[in-house]
């Protein structure tokens, strides 16, 4: 388990800004739980963080001096400059974002990666159909309550599983799920899920692994779909991550379980943040942030995510708009 | 585990054979893994054998009365009639099958479920790419043979693994695998899947679940497809089947992961039958038969099985035909 003594805060100098250059000024930073497999060696779909460097990640900032023609000062742009408050930056590493489409926030949560990574996981892997069950795990969470709300707008009757009754709450009452299940006061997973899901779960969206994913295991209809999105009551364990095999499972109702990162996706980002920025707009989509003010609080917020705090996308903010 | 008192013998009138109505002699009986699933409770994908009923499965038989313009004494069929020495047949139970095709016991093997079986899930699942490392559990078996027949006609490195010297020679020699690694002496599985696939394992055709198949998940590549056809490693387990949990490495690498049965793909059977028919005639696709006599002792082939002593498909020839 990471703590804040894995963090180090330096100072170092940004030297001058050249010709096709700009300089930004964080706004926001993103902190995330696949962070967490980049703090660990081995070969992973990204490469692992590197020692004495910043920590990379999404963020927002502002173009606080520019010598590049395609940028001016008080632009708003987004890029992977991560978990610093000022950056040089060359022109195509970051993109500019329009402040006038929705609070400049969003594009770290519901119209950026995690939005992208409920929209692709839901619909390209697991395909709801109208009137079918689908249950999602880490449902109060940037991706999953993102995910519930695509789900209701195909027509799928939606079962969320979170970890407070604040998050039960927000999750029935604003975001109209048609269940939701506490896992933490919950005693048999199975029997819960039996009940909320009388006609089996089609589409099993997993944040979480362990033994909650076990249970919905046990639940699933002939070709049922489970994306696999997360693990994330796996990501600190220090022993190895035991639990029933799935192989019995899948092979008894011909079940599909995809693992995937936002990143396959990237031809298809367009269409994604298009979707999503209309449903933002018709609210459909709803949209939650927990915001923690300061760069010196960014260590402390990570470390939250798995603690199972946050309601929707956690985030830091580090300065104001000029 | 079964044995031999799970199987009681019986002899039962079989009436009149009536209009539109054929007798069937039973010439051969299939064995298959699968059958382990129906002789338990529970929900699957088929349902539970009944108690005091014949065993249903893959036979073949000739007809031996006919009162029905469809068949004629003397026709060859296959249906789903079981571990029986006669049966009365309605037409549309059973199907003629052409005796100067192949061999009639292939359409029980290489030209029927099993081959079927081997098409569908490497070619619909499976996708393997020129050039692209197949590995397959259970590899001397019914389906595993077949399979990696089929991706070596699409081009892959073939790995198989398989459990004595016997079934290595068969496999190397006879099919012409790339590599074959004996279970039974490998000590280290991980580093011995490491060696055998120095590029990785793009797609794991799992036969068998259990600790083969734990080794081979963290040899995955990115974007590697896993089409999970069997567990016959756990089908006789008493306590819980447990291992690692999947999700980590299904993320790390977005790998699919997909059970089926051979079911799900009736619609185009005879598209697979077609492609097999070509490649045996054409001697792309070798078949090997294990054949018992006699059927008092269907139930001693079947507990052969999990014993996984024999290679390719495993029969009981109950009758010679007339």
């Amino acid at each position: 388990m990471p703590d804040e003594s894995t963090f180090q805060f330096e100072e170092r100098e940004i030297g001058e800004v050249k010709d096709g250059e700009i300089l930004l000024k964080t706004l926001y930073v993103s902190v995330d739980p696949y962070m967490r497999g980049r703090m660990r060696e081995g070969k992973s779909y990204i490469e692992p963080f590197q020692l004495g460097k910043f920590i990379e990640g999404g963020s927002i900032g502002e173009v606080v001096e520019s010598k590049s023609e395609q940028y001016k000062v008080g632009d708003v742009v987004i890029g992977g400059f991560g978990w610093q408050t000022y950056y040089k930056a060359g022109e195509k590493e970051v993109r500019k974002i329009d402040p006038a489409l929705a609070p400049v926030s969003t594009h770290l949560g519901v119209l950026g990666m995690t939005g992208l990574t409920a929209y692709f996981g839901l619909l390209d892997i697991g395909k709801p159909k109208e009137g079918e069950t689908v249950v999602i795990s880490g449902a109060a969470g940037a991706v999953g309550s993102i995910v519930g709300q695509i789900a209701k707008i195909k027509g799928a009757r939606v079962v969320g599983i979170a970890g407070s009754e604040e998050k039960i709450s927000f999750l029935k009452d604003e975001l109209n799920f048609d269940e939701v299940i506490n896992y933490r006061t919950t005693e048999d997973m199975k029997a819960e899920i039996e009940k909320t899901c009388p006609n089996g779960v089609d589409v099993y969206f997993d944040n979480v692994g362990g033994e909650i994913s076990d249970a919905i295991f046990t639940q699933l209809n002939r070709f049922a779909r489970v994306p696999v999105c997360g693990a994330i009551s796996a990501y600190n364990l220090e022993k190895a991550d035991v639990g029933p095999r799935v192989q019995g499972f899948l092979i008894k109702n011909s079940v599909l379980m995809q693992g995937f990162t936002v990143g396959n996706y990237s031809d298809r980002f367009q269409e994604g943040a298009k979707h999503l920025a209309e449903w933002l707009q018709e609210g459909k989509v709803k949209y939650r942030e927990t915001i923690r003010e300061g760069f010196e609080n960014i260590p402390d917020a990570f470390l939250d995510l798995f603690e199972g705090n946050n309601i929707g996308k956690l985030l830091v903010k580090v300065a104001e708009r000029d």
